[in-house]
């Protein structure tokens, strides 16, 4: 294939190229979009949805399976509502509120500058609010035949408390000691009052959440191992290290229940904000769900026949955020000679939803090309597109980061060899056809 | 290693020694357990994450990644509620309940037979009861700051409604033409009144499923094409044959939207029940959102300029049931010679949990036995054991079919080699360490 020209220029992420890109090509968009959507929810499209699978296998793949003290778990979204009164939820997790009696809206006590114009008062901007009272975050619904108090159930507003509830069962299945861990992956829902910037604050969301169990005297270390260790995981992810921080928090801004804590964040268009949050949660969980359950949580250590509740280090990733800074992260607008320019996605290979994608010269070839992508796709996702010209083929590959194009072209069924063209610096290296899988395992995987 | 005795006698399952070792070993028990469970609730511990996410995988891979014409997606599970009056649920899905005036619960009228004593009626069995009245299954929440009806919404009771409601979307975002179809996995909630059976109808549940966009020409073939796909994907899990079959459904049980079903049943020890069915959906799906979103959905034949509205052939796969069938069908109490039984889960090993262990003869083999272990867990979850004596250990395998069992001993630290004992047939091999990598993925991929 002809090279092509070298980009020269790099264009800073504006969020709503990004959005649109997303929606265009099915990476994310609006959830129930056709009934003009549905206020902080979002759907992942068929490139999404591969690319939030690479992310949470990655993190599965480094938190539980490599770790022989790590035991996975999936439990479910509607827990027994003792939880949340153990957890502290029903009565701290709620933002302050107030209702405007004219109009009767309601509104963030705290966010009274964006209640905009009273929608029952003509010309005037003047709302007639109540006293502020707190409204609880946490999602409703009811379970069982009857509809009375007692059937009353919360979807779950994080995924770590059935970790603490389950810990006796885990631990005594899995002859697990102190220190060990409880990971799991899942959708947890907050009833947000204000879902902002795209995917970032939503109602419904999903989070890899480890909390690790150890003995009082090793809380400190095991906090600063986690926080090195989840640093060094978002490192491998390809972060712009000018881009990704640590910032502990301040005494004063501590949850109820954390002894110490640190934010991992991202610096999104729309500012520094948190991906993950290291907590040193101490032993209030534990302690609260054995009060709450009336059952004695702690365990004994058999050794030393110490009796202790352990101390819970946390480490919990957002994993929608996550994929949200990954793709601010990858996304560019580059100018390349000649005036063109080419969205690209410099997503590690890893994580991106498509391995590679198999591109004939010519519909004529079609067929020796599929067979190559059929081939492929056993071992990694592989896209195959015959339409429209091969720069236009390259430059859609290119803005939802596929990192490797194999183009099969008239000298292809001569020599046997087609021509792989790479994502961020499109060079172009002509390989034997038979070699493709091993070449593939290097590119992508060597990489790793 | 000493040969074991060979099983000489298999019993038939019985569902609570099921329920007890998958309690005890921690693959799969009741959520919430700690505030006395949930009712219908079950939670998946360390094995049962595997096992459940190992099932998923291998369907994504056979229905989505190796397939050119299938797109997946990964939706909410709270939907803009005009989802489900298209859908027919707020009219349809529904049982006939009644009230007892007397102690104030709620039947099913179709069931009043399981109804026992009335609780408010001493020494009586004798209910009070109203009228039947249709009860909605879905589940209910409440969105936003206002609780007025407008912000009501349901959790979704199927997760193939977003895929009509994204069917347009992701139709042009992948390009993809008729025939093709879009998948999911994910969670659905339905509020049944009576869970039982374990996992089987609980009110937490997942599904795989597959909506496939056909011409209306075309919809028998296609019908018949994916009944005979899922059959097969379920033969290549390992299902007894003489305990799996379809069975079509007859014209007075079709759904209300359904022009031709069938189940894919298992024998399960309560009988046979449904855990997959496979689909006729006509267009009722696209025109009934059509109609209610004010927007066609249909499409045009680029080549003969047909307009039409596509039909579907779904395939719906309850996750957790399929779970629960593989166990069943897996799960043995074998005799052995010398009077001694093990508990056997015979697991393909591509759905196993655990894909060995390894097994030092003695703690003081531990350092070169973990030093395997650590090695063989960068491509397999790999477990270490190095408490209690070796059949023990080989039983605690065998009752949570981990396929092969490796054992580091006193020869090994001169000839290099492990003992690596099989599952089923307990056969021993005698293999080079540094060819375990090679075995393993003989053994573990080359069976799939």
């Amino acid at each position: 294939m002809a090279a092509e020209s070298k980009s020269t220029d790099v264009s800073e992420v504006r969020m709503e190229d990004l959005v649109s890109l997303c929606a265009r090509r099915g990476l994310i968009f609006q959830a129930s979009e056709v009934y003009g959507g549905i206020n902080g929810f979002w759907d992942y499209g068929p490139l999404g949805v591969e690319l939030k699978n690479n992310l949470k296998s990655l993190w599965w793949q480094k938190v539980v399976r490599e770790r022989d003290d790590v035991e996975g778990l999936d439990s479910t979204i509607i827990c027994h509502p003792r939880t949340w009164e153990a957890s502290g939820h029903v009565e701290h997790f709620s933002d302050p509120m107030v209702d405007c009696r004219a109009c009767k809206k309601r509104f963030r006590a705290d966010q009274l500058d964006d209640a905009g114009r009273c929608d029952s008062r003509e010309g005037s901007s003047e709302h007639d609010f109540t006293e502020a009272r707190s409204f609880n975050l946490m999602l409703r619904t009811s379970l069982g035949a009857s509809e009375d108090a007692a059937s009353e159930a919360y979807l779950r507003a994080e995924t770590c408390q059935s970790i603490f509830t389950d810990f006796k069962r885990v631990r005594e299945a899995s002859r697990q000691k102190i220190p060990f861990g409880i990971a799991q992956v899942g959708k947890a829902f907050r009833n947000e009052i204000n879902p902002r910037n795209f995917t970032f604050r939503s109602r419904e969301f999903e989070q890899a959440e480890l909390e690790f169990f150890v003995h009082p005297s090793e809380r400190e270390s095991w906090f600063e191992k986690w926080l090195e260790l989840r640093m060094a995981f978002h490192a491998e992810l390809g972060f712009d290290p000018a881009r990704i921080r640590t910032r502990p928090h301040e005494a004063d801004e501590l949850a109820h229940y954390a002894n110490a804590a640190a934010d991992v964040e991202y610096h999104f268009p729309f500012g520094w904000q948190e991906i993950e949050g290291v907590h040193d949660r101490g032993d209030w969980d534990l302690s609260r769900h054995s009060e709450f359950a009336g059952k004695d949580l702690g365990i004994t250590d058999e050794e030393t026949k110490e009796r202790y509740v352990p101390m819970v280090v946390e480490t919990s990733m957002g994993v929608d955020r996550t994929v949200l800074a990954l793709l601010c992260n990858a996304y560019r607008v580059e100018s390349l000679e000649g005036g063109e320019t080419r969205n690209v996605l410099r997503l590690h290979p890893a994580l991106a939803p498509l391995k590679a994608a198999v591109l004939p010269l010519s519909k004529k070839l079609g067929e020796p090309a599929r067979a190559i992508a059929a081939r492929l796709r056993r071992d990694w996702n592989v896209f195959y597109d015959e339409s429209g010209n091969i720069g236009r083929r390259y430059r859609r590959q290119d803005e939802v980061g596929t990192p490797l194009c194999i183009t099969y072209d008239f000298d292809s069924e001569t020599d046997a060899k087609v021509t792989v063209r790479e994502r961020d610096s499109m060079a172009q290296d002509r390989v034997a056809i038979d070699a493709l899988p091993a070449f593939l395992r290097e590119r992508l995987e060597g990489a790793e």
